[in-house]
């Protein structure tokens, strides 16, 4: 069984505090209801878990009978980080589990076969996550404004979401996470903790998260052109 | 004096054979000519080297007659590799240019304030490159599929053009790469060699660059919004 986790519970404190991007209206419908419909409609995926902010629960359900999504699905509330997200989402997955792909809510244009893609990965290595190649060149600065070095991109990857795992894979990698008081930025980091190998999946089509308004024209653009 | 040089000779053999990524038409205009504009129009750029595919040369001088474009320009051939087309272009500055922008001719947005920005760091260090801050969560990888480490990104830049320099500077630091037999893949690498610092000039808004087709829709999206 292949549980997915949406991870909706940000505050998107980078558009201000009266600004929930989720909620953000996207080529027609609420930015994170795209995400939510990426992996309703996922051949390999059995349940959603979505993760949310205390108090919306309300809007999430409204959602759900709005856009017709068919899956089993539960609300679960969000953590302080989203670590903690992630743990609680992992509290609320089916006995049955074997797989979990975790999502970021605000990224929903990733592709069926990327989901999918994933899916087959983690059950291989364990571990494995989207990711594009790094196209830019890439410098490090000094810490200031002067570029130190050049970096070779050869080996650069930027990952994106899904993460997915083997289910006992992720809860022992967060569980570490949690016993050491750390605080990762991704799932994989937390893999990475624990030695758990982690494969890179390549997206071929692009696959933004909303992280600023000026990032939803790309994404809306995007979602309309798949709609055409 | 400031000098340009845009550099519009590639191949842009991704696109395929068939393909002149720098002749799309993107918001009414040749890529290119978008390029061309924003120098054009630029308040310290005093003169603009185009340094183009043989063959090119008519088109180019349609394109200036077509839109109207009001600066000195001057058309130069196209080396075997970028770095020897730029190096072209700097046989072609006036001898007053004491400051040259080299501009990738397939990156159309570059805003005003980022070239003069540029400009004015170039006076002041000797060599500035606009640049973004990497905002992707980065891995490197083990050389085939599997994450081998993470990067901190908290210095990571991925830098743009217009990468702009003293004359005497970048002029030593590409004949340094030339004597060495060496290939660069930007000229700030160039500078890296010669020991000269660069400075990074943040880009604010989106100045991306024509790769592959798929960059397309992206690219007249932004230049759409900024002529509405």
């Amino acid at each position: 069984m292949v549980s997915a986790i949406i991870v909706a519970a940000g505050k998107g404190t980078r558009m201000g505090p009266d600004v929930d991007k989720l909620f953000l209206p996207v080529a027609g419908r609420p930015l994170v209801a795209h995400t939510w419909r990426r992996f309703d409609a996922a051949p390999g995926v059995d349940e959603i878990i979505l993760v949310v902010r205390d108090g919306m629960q309300g809007a999430f359900a409204e959602m759900a009978a709005e856009y017709g999504f068919k899956k089993p699905h539960r609300l679960v509330a969000g953590g302080k980080e989203r670590q903690d997200s992630v743990w609680n989402g992992l509290q609320a997955l089916a006995p049955a589990a074997e797989i979990v792909a975790i999502q970021d809510g605000a990224r929903p244009c990733t592709a069926p076969a990327v989901i999918a893609a994933t899916i087959a990965a983690a059950r291989e290595t364990g571990a494995a996550v989207a990711a594009q190649r790094v196209t830019d060149t890439i410098k490090e600065s000094d810490g200031g404004a002067l570029v130190a070095r050049h970096i070779d991109r050869a080996r650069l990857w930027a990952v994106q979401t899904p993460q997915t795992f083997r289910v006992p894979v992720i809860r022992r990698a967060l569980q570490t996470v949690r016993e050491r008081g750390l605080l990762v930025t991704d799932d994989t980091a937390a893999c990475e903790l624990i030695g758990q190998p982690v494969k890179l999946v390549e997206s071929a089509a692009p696959n933004p998260k909303v992280t600023t308004l000026s990032d939803v024209p790309y994404i809306e653009l995007l979602l309309q052109r798949e709609a055409a």
